[in-house]
């Protein structure tokens, strides 16, 4: 039983890709860069969707769906934004196949010439265009306002270097798209989304946030602002857990999405857009696993407890699983998800299985525990052990499900403010980020600036933190004031 | 307020389309074939999706997610496969766009030449193909499988006559994918899911099935087997709601899905697929829907109750508001999906709105009613009004739920069985057939018979159901043999 993960000290990048493949999470497909989600992996999806989805639905979002396909003239109808993503489309221009049957029976497949699109068609990398195409024909008054609308989907980005979940050709997210009235409803809107992101994150994916604005130089092609969740992960490296855009008018303006307002004028409606994608599930990984493999936190453990019935004598055997029984049900009627391991393997090859899914809590009863009517219960965040009365198995395992998924939380937050640093001077700046810390610097507002660090280091700033308070300083390379410290790292 | 819907028996394809308009279900896009599903429509595919996937788990399937992109020499792996999809194929040729300024500012988009890809993709189709990809690589030994594995998703077949819902260039589905053992286990399993789905078509959508193995003419490419669960339209038309595949060992050998036998051999895994999709959106519209609009069988309807307060003086607005959220706070106690139009509309406009957007169950409430401690409830099925006590509410809208269910469910069936006969002859089969019937006929079992009949009448075998007994006549052309009926119609 070989532990085929490789330590996280010894090599970061190999360990995440290890602790994917032993919990066969994900793999590489044969199409370049396009990845495909395991059950184990799109468990954590779901469970995401559900969560997430409810949050929508609670602050007045419907679900719609809008077409793959853009035509690649949509995309010219916002400068910005086609600048943004041309490099990145996947471009549809036929729309059949046609076959060769070779000697030796095989079928060669060779597009077919004769079935060309007139205008070209790109695989939605995102799809604020199309649905301008749509909201430009729904809105005629303010009464058809406010528009809420989200989208589960799939979208496409042509990706030279890809990494499972964090950077695919093809990925899946939701993508919200919203119309309001006024400036200051659509501002109200991206940035309530980003407190419902943030909330969901540390609340369910135990993760801490850093929330606020983006810089001009790294905000969404189109937008007038972007607000972006950043995540600290355990190689020091920052993650961008989601985004949320002001559009403002720019894409009512490209597509001509007008409303006649209460006082009988034509306006173009304000906009918003925002989304998170299955890249979640690499920070979930990235965060919280350890040497071996996956740890979930409870919250979205699709199981969050799985009980591994032991017996030596085949005699013992109906007993024991007749116990298991009596605990499953236990569990089960207390809300808990659990299974019970009841395949022919070895208990050993059993634990290793479910520790390298990341299941929260492993429940091992024998001979002995059924004599007792006790249990064996081993947390997967610590390796501790706790022996339980199977009388009292709801509330301990509901009790830890609350203090693993608390724990976590806290662990992450220790982990990352330990790693949080303030510094002065340019030479602390590069000496912090060379160790892979979170920064917080001064910095004067300028794109020089950011510019310069980049090139001289590869950090960029994460977001404007909403959570720093204003304290009046001076940039650390052009000396010019500054309000505020701004997020500084190297990022994903 | 023009009741904008033209009768069904004026125009029922001119009544189907006004039906979707009017209920805000979806929309052509300016992308030729390729539909947005609004909110009002998507809200049906959720519960669809809901339903379907607790049943698919509750039988030991999980869900996955494999590549939008195929490769195109995958396709012509399976002879037959490939020949059934090729004319349908959007294919991606390029990964990139350029743009070019004009001298008025704006931008062309066109297609970057320098970025063309090796080996054209196509937009998945159904994805037999790229699955059997990795399931070569997951299967080694009897121990890795059955593989049941559902994927939830978008496909793309380019089609030149769309019609929204029913036949477009995009549409969402499940399809599942498994891999067995034996050849029994996957005929089996074939035939559990189409018996999942003609339950949940006839509990949950109120449609009555016939379900059965398809002709060899009419199976899907690739597979050995097809299953069929087929639905009667207001029309007499047949619409095909899903189909089950065993697919044998022909992917599994295109592909090399092989594993080691319990007796150390060999063997290729047995195979089948199966799926929905969006239409059955469509099929909902098509066998419940009436003049003024849309209708929805409770279970399905995402609105099961729409409670409109109406008052005439303003004085009286807050008294009857506070009446309205009694009974709202009671219907939703009691599990009842329910929802208060506050909205600063007319009543009759409210009125409208509900029933064009199919919610089973309107209920009224005005000054008097609240006097009396009582409502109004108003039926979608059939406009009947019930006087209700307020004290009973959440019991008479649960009971109502089940019985217009089950009223619905009946509806169609007398519907369907009433244009349902049995035909000895030729000319008989004609005549029914002109006449927009389901024919039960004896078929000798031949492509010829078949190909002819649809030549004539342009009627298919819609299945072989299983429900008809043996019976043993004669082929209504050929004067052939024939063990028992078939069923013949004019399909979507």
């Amino acid at each position: 039983m070989a532990r085929n993960i490789t330590p996280r000290s010894e090599d970061y990048s190999r360990w995440y890709t290890d602790v994917i493949a032993a919990g066969e999470l994900a793999e590489h497909s044969d199409v370049r860069g396009c990845m495909v989600i395991r059950p184990t992996g799109y468990s954590i999806w779901e469970r995401i969707q559900q969560d997430l989805d409810a949050r929508f639905k609670d602050t007045g979002h419907v679900n719609a769906y809008f077409p793959l396909y853009v035509p690649i003239s949509f995309f010219g109808k916002e400068a910005q934004h086609v600048e943004g993503f041309a490099m990145e489309c996947a471009v549809v221009t036929h729309y059949g196949l046609k076959t060769q049957k070779n000697d030796d029976g095989s079928v060669n497949v060779l597009v077919d010439d004769t079935k060309q699109l007139e205008e070209p068609l790109v695989v939605r990398p995102t799809s604020e265009t199309i649905i301008n195409s749509m909201y430009a024909k729904w809105v005629q008054s303010w009464r058809d306002l406010p528009i809420l609308i989200n989208q589960w989907a799939n979208v496409s980005r042509w990706e030279m270097r890809t990494r499972l979940f964090l950077r695919t050709t093809e990925f899946l997210w939701q993508e919200g798209h919203t119309a309001h009235e006024t400036a200051d409803e659509a501002e109200n809107e991206a940035r309530m989304i980003l407190q419902i992101y943030k909330n969901f994150m540390q609340d369910v994916l135990a993760i801490p946030i850093y929330d606020g604005p983006k810089s001009e130089t790294e905000k969404f092609p189109g937008a007038i602002a972007t607000y972006a969740v950043e995540g600290y992960m355990q190689d020091g490296k920052a993650l961008q857990m989601g985004t949320s855009h002001n559009l403002g008018q720019n894409f009512a303006k490209a597509f001509g999405t007008q409303f006649q307002n209460k006082a009988g004028e034509l306006e173009y409606v304000h906009q918003t857009s925002w989304g998170v994608t299955t890249r979640l599930i690499g920070a979930v990984i990235m965060v919280h696993s350890d040497d071996e493999g996956l740890v979930l936190p409870p919250k979205i453990a699709d199981t969050q407890a799985v009980i591994v019935p032991i017996w030596k004598k085949d005699a013992q055997k109906p007993e024991i699983m007749e116990y298991a029984d009596e605990i499953f049900m236990k569990l089960k009627e207390a809300g808990v998800r659990v299974k019970v391991d009841i395949r022919d393997e070895r208990p050993a090859q059993k634990f290793f299985h479910w520790e390298q899914r990341g299941v929260p809590m492993r429940i091992e009863i024998g001979p002995r525990d059924l004599e007792n009517r006790k249990c064996v219960l081993k947390r997967r965040i610590d390796g501790e052990k706790l022996f339980v009365e199977v009388d009292n198995i709801a509330e301990t395992v509901s009790a830890q499900i609350e203090s693993i998924q608390t724990e976590m939380f806290e662990l992450a937050k220790k982990r990352r403010d330990e790693n949080t640093v303030k510094v002065e001077t340019y030479e602390e700046f590069k000496e912090a980020i060379e160790n892979n810390k979170f920064v917080l610097a001064h910095w004067d507002g300028s794109a020089e600036t950011e510019a310069q660090i980049k090139a001289d280091t590869k950090a960029t700033i994460r977001c404007i933190p909403f959570e720093i308070e204003e304290e009046p300083g001076k940039d650390i390379i052009s000396g010019k004031d500054s309000p505020k410290r701004v997020l500084f790292a190297k990022a994903y």
